[in-house]
């Protein structure tokens, strides 16, 4: 009798942490394996433990073993499940008279109380192991036992199952972070980290350098936190990125440079941002675009967890241009079609207004996307919300098309383009009978702009209704090249910005415009694209000194005092050089398929910059302040309102 | 005749960069090679060079090779040095007149320019090597050469023997870093931090976990940075080290971690120390103090650069009160002895008034050290000089004592003192006849700092007559143990404060004594010492809420509202844990030998806290300042003018 309850209680032992954490802890325990191929790390050394708890195999059988854990779950005071980093583990707990005082340690301490058990590896009884736990085949017969820890209190149980809040979880992060999620990511960013490292220095010779984050303020660098120093009305900056520093290492002769470097940004509010953030930050003598791509390429395939399949190289590549026209955005998503189709040639006659107008005008086109089988899977008020889309965020007009002639949503001007020019469309489409046309009108860049968009709201309701567009497991790297140097200001449309920065050297083939077209000139910028998200950007930057103070000075009329020491640089021998920066946080969200950078982060803020456990940023004492001379100027009343206005105070997350 | 002009030219080749530059050179590409054991880096890989300039040897005959540099010199346009960041090649400039152009771009180029060559490799002429250049026994022939950047201005040459102040070195840290020696620490930097990280991460699973810089104010943390946000009245601070987020880790079920974190200090101007430097820091859960101690030998062992010499291990350890004793210092420089010696039973019956005062009080005792053949090498002058250190730096008195009779510049006291405890004191310190004592009186902590002062001083004293004392070969590390948790606080001397910080647990033998004796607490703090500079230190973290809030609240009377994320951890299931943090870069100082921390570091600041090459600190537009809500109090005239007495504006450096 004993041994069926036994055998029931041993079923019951997977199913609190769930299906999802089992696979979890068995990914964590297989890539921790791999992390080091040479040879496996010794996880006990150091301390006053034999074993991990998630370690413990058959092959341990009959071993005196010590682990330290803390207490996942009890039951009925005959089991224990004990968890640490690496898995989880089942101990048996003595039941005899002469063991009575563990017996009572282990069944006082309440659950997630850190404890000590030492005892003997034994098999299970037949027919009760787990073969859903990596340990169960195995439990532990506890002989002595310590509560190291006892555990208060729980904002939340431990259990992956257990839906929080991101604001709790942020609040109680220390806890958060015994996740089996949170281990894993943690984790696998460390590995990966490391694997880059090995790729840069073993096998390539480059030099980790670290680089001030107190600095001066960049020209143009809004978003810098700004530093009191101790010298009245000086200030510090915290710079977004080592841009300046990797250059001067160049003309330094550093030869290659790289670093994991902590970065900066004040944007307010914004989600999925952080306020610092972790760049694998890169730069070479010597190199060309096709050098530093090349670098990229084989960092990524070397630091690639295997689990997640092997990286084709060389990654694709396509122009600003070519991207814009075929996306409508410099970030495409390749995973998916749906490329955007000029059909201009089309409407060349059309009768509908808006397509008319377009088309007399300069750049004016008429473009389309097709959403294949949209006329299954698109109801009524998808196509509904498609057009408020387009009038909300663009500001434009946006003709849904169905091809299928007994669609009833379709509108009388899409009745009428289907009439005259159903046939073009089919024919430059592609499109069959099912399939919808998303047309819109305009200028080019907006309109590929509009259904650029469209097709990831397309996309996002396609998958919504079952439809596997966008494969989780797959993962579609991009180059995107030959970027403007230049753009208009947003505000004065008359002067120039760098679209990048004011480093980036131009195009080879574009030098001669610098004098008379500026606008036209194309840049050595390159971005690193990833599944519709950049995760990372570079340049062959400027190196003559004259041509930078050109740029600088008469093209952006920027104040080159503020970089007279680069300049310099540059007039005293600095080699051709280029780089490129890797956005580590947003890399890792792609590759655990986390739902945001947070979850790829330590102690991330919220979106609003929060520190949600420890409460930063927070009130200072006015003694505090005084070192550094500088007061708080209370926003007046109305101010305060209207700041109120502009970032309201949303509950967080 | 033409072949005894390239003689002469060859021989005069190593000279301008000088010996030590070649050793360096050739000790750069020594540890280059070993970075890697298993695989030699590409060092030419994604870029427009076949080779290295520094790499090229007889085993490269034959071959064609392009190589990119400086001009480091040039001789009477035959020959060319170019330099990169392994070496020097000797580059042979053609002469017919066929390649006029080559010749021409080679000649007219000033030195430093950045030029590319192509060519082959060749022997040099009998007779014509130079073996003090690792290079020495080939040039290349060139045969296409292209100018990549001219070098348009210098403030100084690119020659090590070339004198340069800090002030100068530092306003044009890009060309300073073209030295060898600043290329040798950087690299040697780079390549011991990886090697660390290999320890930790491969051996030992330790998990890199980037923590956050922007966090709020520690309690007791004066001299943290404070950071403006977006919200009126409300400031970030920029920690001192990540001590809160790694107990935070172990809370959290990290087990092992370790980061190289960039840590921050306002402490105004101080030499030698940075605004912002660099912790390896270390953290574990299930540990003990034997732990760490085991770890961090097993992680120098690893690192520690080959032609240093193997390190020894486990290190020396010594407590704090054995460390005051003999060294009257808690970082003792243990390459050369001169112990302190007490020798009050000497003088129980002395006449001598200050002797006698002292060792009437409690605590109160007489101590001497003995300085070697001072008799041979201290000169009057010296004695002086060090009476003089005693009242200056320590307000106390110094009694120098020459053993041999004869010295003239042994005082009627000094005199008194030989006659009546000569023999006693010769014994107590085994003293010969060409020795010097220094002899204190006083309370025990007093007298044992000031000799302890004084010992490093006759030390620098003995040296500077060409005693070798302090082998500059010899790394002697030593652990410093058992100090007290506890110490008076300076200006309130009845209150405590903690002697390291308020999260170190207390000495598990003193546990007792924490509510009836706490200033008699010993604690479980450990340091690291190497030849004198504290180089790291840890604890023993207290993972008990109760005993961490008792110490909080009642003992040390800290807000701990601003801790109560850290007692709410505390209480959540924290595992025993401690850890260590190892100052970067005041360990790379030593093993490099470099006279100050900023010869490891890329872009250091001066001692005043500023970037003399961008001017940082500096002064903002009072628009960017207003986002942030705050502006700057001008200090008045007369708090500008003490100010500038207690920051007197020396000259940088």
């Amino acid at each position: 009798m004993f041994s069926s309850r036994l055998a029931r209680l041993n079923r019951g032992v997977a199913t609190p942490t769930g299906r999802i954490a089992q696979l979890i802890w068995r990914s964590l325990s297989r890539s921790l394996t791999l992390s080091s191929q040479r040879r496996v790390p010794d996880l006990s050394s150091f301390v006053t433990r034999t074993n991990t708890c998630g370690e413990l195999r058959s092959s341990h059988l009959g071993q005196e073993v010590t682990v330290c854990g803390w207490i996942q779950y009890r039951r009925q005071n005959i089991f224990l499940v004990l968890r640490d980093f690496q898995g989880l583990v089942q101990v048996v707990i003595p039941q005899d008279e002469l063991a009575a005082s563990v017996k009572k340690i282990l069944c006082d301490a309440p659950v997630e109380s850190v404890v000590r058990v030492s005892g003997t590896v034994i098999s299970r009884p037949p027919g009760q192991e787990n073969p859903k736990m990596p340990t169960g085949e195995i439990e532990i017969k506890v002989k002595t036992a310590e509560l190291l820890n006892s555990c208060k209190k729980l904002p939340f149980e431990i259990k992956d199952f257990v839906k929080k809040t991101e604001a709790l979880r942020l609040q109680y992060r220390y806890l958060d972070l015994r996740s089996s999620q949170m281990q894993h990511n943690l984790r696998l960013r460390s590995q990966m980290v490391m694997r880059m490292r090995e790729f840069l220095c073993h096998r390539h010779g480059f030099v980790d350098v670290e680089t001030p984050t107190l600095f001066k303020r960049t020209p143009g660098g809004a978003k810098e936190f700004v530093i009191p120093s101790r010298e009245p009305g000086k200030f510090y900056s915290l710079p977004q990125s080592p841009q300046q520093f990797k250059q001067l290492l160049m003309v330094g002769g550093l030869d290659r440079y790289f670093q994991v470097a902590r970065c900066y940004r004040d944007e307010g509010s914004r989600p999925d941002r952080q306020p610092e953030f972790t760049q694998v930050d890169i730069e070479m003598s010597f190199v060309d675009q096709t050098g530093i791509q090349s670098l990229v390429e084989g960092l990524l395939q070397y630091a690639w967890p295997k689990d997640k399949g092997p990286l084709g190289v060389p990654f694709p590549s396509v122009t600003f241009a070519e991207a814009l026209a075929s996306y409508g955005t410099d970030k495409p998503d390749t995973r998916f079609g749906m490329e955007i189709v000029d059909v201009s040639d089309v409407f060349r006659n059309t009768e509908v207004r808006f397509l008319q107008d377009a088309l007399s005008k300069p750049q004016g086109a008429v473009k389309a996307i097709r959403v294949p089988e949209g006329a299954k899977y698109l109801k009524r008020k998808d196509i509904e919300s498609i057009r408020k889309f387009a009038a909300d965020h663009c500001d434009q007009e946006v003709l849904p098309v169905a091809l299928k002639a007994s669609q009833d949503w379709n509108t009388p001007v899409a009745k009428l383009v289907m009439e005259e020019q159903g046939r073009g469309l089919a024919r430059h489409l592609e499109a069959q009978e099912e399939d919808v046309v998303l047309l819109t009108a305009g200028e080019h860049r907006r309109a590929c702009s509009l259904l650029g968009k469209l097709r990831l709201e397309c996309a996002d309701l396609l998958e919504a209704r079952g439809v596997a567009l966008r494969d989780p497991n797959l993962f579609s790297f991009l180059w995107v090249v030959d970027f403007p140097l230049f753009l208009p200001k947003e505000e004065h449309p008359g002067e120039l910005e760098s679209a990048h920065h004011p480093f980036t050297a131009p195009h080879p083939s574009d030098i001669h415009l610098l004098h008379t077209e500026p606008e036209k000139v194309r840049s050595q910028h390159y971005d690193l694209v990833l599944n519709g998200h950049e995760i990372g950007g570079g340049s062959i930057r400027i190196h003559d000194a004259q041509l930078q103070r050109y740029i600088l000075e008469t093209l952006l009329k920027e104040d080159v005092t503020l970089l007279s020491h680069l300049l310099q640089a540059l007039d005293s021998g600095a080699p051709p050089h280029g780089g490129i920066a890797l956005g580590l946080d947003r890399l890792m969200c792609i590759v655990t398929g986390a739902p945001s950078i947070r979850d790829v982060i330590a102690f991330p803020k919220s979106f609003r910059g929060h520190d949600l456990m420890g409460n930063a940023p927070d009130v200072l004492p006015p003694e505090d302040l005084k070192p550094y001379h500088i007061q708080v100027s209370w926003p007046t009343d109305s101010e305060a309102e209207k700041n109120s206005l502009t970032h309201p105070h949303r509950p967080e997350s």
